[in-house]
């Protein structure tokens, strides 16, 4: 009976994508669920996934809102 | 000092609701804390509630969507 | 498909106990089920609950430690 | 490698606003990862903040939605 | 910068086991972070994964605790 | 009334020590609060603060188990 929750930045894969698509939700649940069944030997309809989108500014890393800690890292790189 | 937190899909609990509506979410929160009040004798006003309500595509059962799910279990009872 | 998360902290309700009993737990989990059930027309086996009980040094309220808050309030409140 | 998730209410902290502003966000992002390294040398770059904003009437205290409680604890006062 | 947070009750994948082995949590840490790096490019280094256990007693299935749900479905089968 | 959850590996912060201390936790809900009443003017009681200590073998950061990856990434740094 597992719970799976997913916390993700609420944007794009790709260049051109603002948001994870519906099509990416359904793989993401799909093996995690499959993971499950794997490794724990749980059916698949006994796993609950909840996928939760965040805003970027809603999220921190470093200290920093998510994209200024990007932006940071990118520059320490270089 | 009991904290409840809610997950369920944003959907209506009739047709021609899109949603929760705000009087389902009060008699959810009246109960939830009545609940534990009855059982654990927390006083009311120590007890929190959070309700999410989570889009269709973000909610995973049986390894698909729910509304893929839905539509399978719907299916295999025909 | 309810997700119900119960956080309360791990003590006794009547004196002797040291924490939520079984039958309490069963309570809570009856409870909450049936509320979905009555409000929003959730099926019951399509409700999970998960009851956490948090240590009362790992519970914060008022800026202090719960047993300390409540100490502060129970002196107020003379 | 702390994860931090603060809850709070959507609404401005002062007259004329109506959100969590993206520089409260960021302060609170930028103390709670700081205490993190003070109290338990945390490094900042391990630590996770994620903010989520719930609506007013999703939020449940006393047994009451938000604001209902918090007429009723005003009216109290009075 | 995903969050990945996975509930599982505590009880062994095999008899004369009680609980998820260290192998299983790695697995499940690997497939997780792999499925994340797979569909949304999210790198390994910027995933975290946090496994909870939770005791039967704790989990409600149904209106029921676990074990009796369980039992339950069971009974009905035959 | 915010509720905030800070989730950390049970270890000590120190030699010596296995777990985080009382004092320190009494630190982490003091100063989180306290963060709540100056950035978005919270009063202290209305802010509940629930810390979990998590299994360093439940936790994992770059595919790995927690211990694994510090390992890994001090093998790195060499």
């Amino acid at each position: 009976m597992p719970i799976v929750n997913i916390k993700v930045t609420r944007e794009g894969s790709a260049p051109g994508r603002s948001a994870v698509t519906a099509e990416e939700k359904a793989l993401l649940i799909k093996g995690v669920s499959q993971l499950l069944l794997d490794v724990l030997h749980k059916p698949l309809d006994s796993t609950f996934v909840v996928i939760d989108e965040v805003e970027m500014e809603n999220w921190g890393w470093g200290g920093l809102p998510a994209e200024a800690f990007r932006a940071q890292r990118a520059a320490e790189k270089k």
